[in-house]
């Protein structure tokens, strides 16, 4: 087997949404983006990574795989993921450090990962921790702007799809109506049903903790990003100040951002995603930072990967079953059972795009 | 005057070295990237932007601009500056917050800059702070694989050309090296000369430390990038031990970095980059933030702009006068009059490009 790098390719689709979905802070989006990248090996495999964003940032994605990463990588060993991935970290530093390399580096670092199960024969979730191949998953709706009528009909659609775990956005411009909807939520469910809010980071210090405290009797189980990334003593202040537990990790990049979170922001679960925080390496990473914080390794995203990932951990948490539904678009969309997500047997990371169905996205 | 944008063209040029230059972590350079952004409003002015690079970066960043931040932009109101700032902060949050994303907004912002200063007939250095129209300037040298005697016929160029502030590159494979080199500038330069240097963030704590220990009797004025941007802390450590004052900043992109930088990491100097931390209006945020903890504003790159922006400041600092010469590029490249850098007087930000001159290294 030669695994020497033969090429490297990127694509940009802009896959549309079936109807439009919003949150407190990235607003409308009628459209996602998805980059894969594909590496051939000079022994002829392939493996296919990928990364996505909210429907922008596609364009420099791409620009970066192929002009700055792609060709500095033909001819590298594909087997060093390691050295390969600090390759990667320096070679792009002085415009890296976070933003549109975390996303380029995760599109390559999971496509190696994918060449690397597939010479072996070994499934994602063996490779990287072989705790179990299931794990807790929750539906999470983008659907800040659904009347109450149309988010409870969202949620009973989720409890009948077979979950027993929900997710709701919250931002709106009167915190009132975010308790409202809160607490129809918990009466549609029920108490057995875990529930999730998440305020995409639209809310200041103290308007978290005034929300947090004036629905602390429904049960919430985590209060994901009530305020921005950057402000790790914030989500410290909101967490010595109120009851529920605090989640962030969607917008981390960085392993350093990883630790001043741990350090500073009194987290209760962390959310890596990787296709932003560097790929598999850089998931598995932060996963690790988490369990010698006690912290459950959840995720963000790109439910038919991180399937894999977070089934794999010790401290596996619960899977985000995102509402950009990229499962839809490989051979295999997620598989749920009892409740829980099932990572796939297939060698590689598991996820086969439906070429044919994502083409007539590419741009 | 309408001043509604038009339209957004973005450049992206790849600017030979006369030779090769060569940092601890950046490698050899053999040319640098520049990206131009010029905003064209429905009144028919015109302004001009730009970022830099050391090589990598410039397709993404020209891709952000034309296809995430352009569309955005069409019929916004140019005279609206920080409104803007913070759309496109907003705009692209997700795949930003530093990275690709800073470079592509510096270059946006600086030509809206542009703009005003033109329309409100204003040289830069009078439209954000005025306190002088010159500043101190030092002549950074990337010349860590030059030979000691090139080394010393380099700075020697810069004491012949009316400098009288030089600073060079650190971080060779043997640490003792570094120190002759040290010991043989200042013999060179006698106790007169103002000295930095600058590791490119290629050692641990502990070499830092010790490093910093065995030049302290060479009268070094700060010591830059000693450790990774990201270790705040491991700064704060060196800091304490030693008695070197540390200088970084080129590698903070977000003014919460600046925030982290200048709570935890004990800087003597920062040096903020307009074409990195967004723009002028990125670049004054951090230079506020320094001056309330007492801290001069000095820069990294791009001398032509940046000594507007030194100058003007209360808390000025140092204008680096980097090796990349984009000065050469422009209409008028940097002056110095005893030791000294003068700011242009033209309204605007006072950088106009040789558009003959870079237009054979477009890509
Ligand atoms: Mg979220
Ligand atoms: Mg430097």
């Amino acid at each position: 087997m030669n695994t020497a790098i033969k090429s490297v390719t990127a694509r940009l689709f802009k896959i549309p949404l079936a109807e439009i979905l919003s949150d407190a802070k990235h607003g409308d989006h009628d459209h996602f983006e998805l980059v894969t990248t594909t590496i051939t090996l000079e022994d002829g495999s392939e493996g296919t990574g990928y990364t996505y964003t909210g429907g922008k940032g596609g364009y420099a994605i791409k620009a970066m795989v192929e002009h700055d990463l792609a060709p500095a990588l033909i001819g590298k060993d594909a087997s060093q993921i390691d050295e390969i991935y600090d390759f990667m970290e320096w070679h792009i530093h002085y415009v890296g450090r976070g933003g549109i390399a975390s996303f380029a580096i995760s599109s390559v670092d999971i496509a190696l990962w994918d060449l690397k199960g597939k010479r072996l024969n070994q499934p994602l979730w063996k490779m990287t921790g072989a705790k179990n191949s299931s794990c807790k998953a929750y539906c999470g709706g983008i659907d800040l702007q659904f009347t109450t009528e149309k988010l409870l009909a969202n949620i009973q659609g989720y409890l009948d799809k077979g979950y027993n775990a929900v997710k709701i956005k919250i931002g709106r411009a009167d915190a009132n109506e975010d308790i409202a909807r809160i607490k129809a939520v918990r009466e549609l469910i029920g108490k057995d049903v875990t529930f999730m809010i998440d305020a995409n980071y639209s809310l200041s210090v103290e308007q978290a903790i005034a929300l947090s405290k004036a629905v602390e009797q429904y049960d919430i189980t985590w209060f994901e990003e009530p305020t921005i990334p950057d402000d790790y003593l914030g989500y410290g202040k909101i967490a010595d100040a109120t009851s529920i537990p605090l989640a962030m990790g969607e917008n981390l990049h960085t392993i350093h951002e990883f630790e001043y979170a741990f350090e500073r922001a009194k987290l209760s679960f962390v959310q890596p995603d990787a296709s932003n925080c560097g790929g598999i390496t850089g998931w598995l990473k932060a996963a690790r930072l988490a369990d010698q914080h006690g912290i459950p390794a959840c995720s963000h995203g790109m439910q038919e990967l991180h399937v894999s990932l977070v089934s794999s951990q010790p401290n596996s948490g619960w899977l985000e079953v995102h509402s950009f539904p990229i499962d839809e678009y490989t051979k295999r969309p997620l598989v749920v059972k009892d409740h829980r997500a099932v990572a796939p047997d297939t060698p590689g990371v598991g996820v086969e795009f439906d070429w044919d169905k994502i083409k007539p996205f590419e741009v």
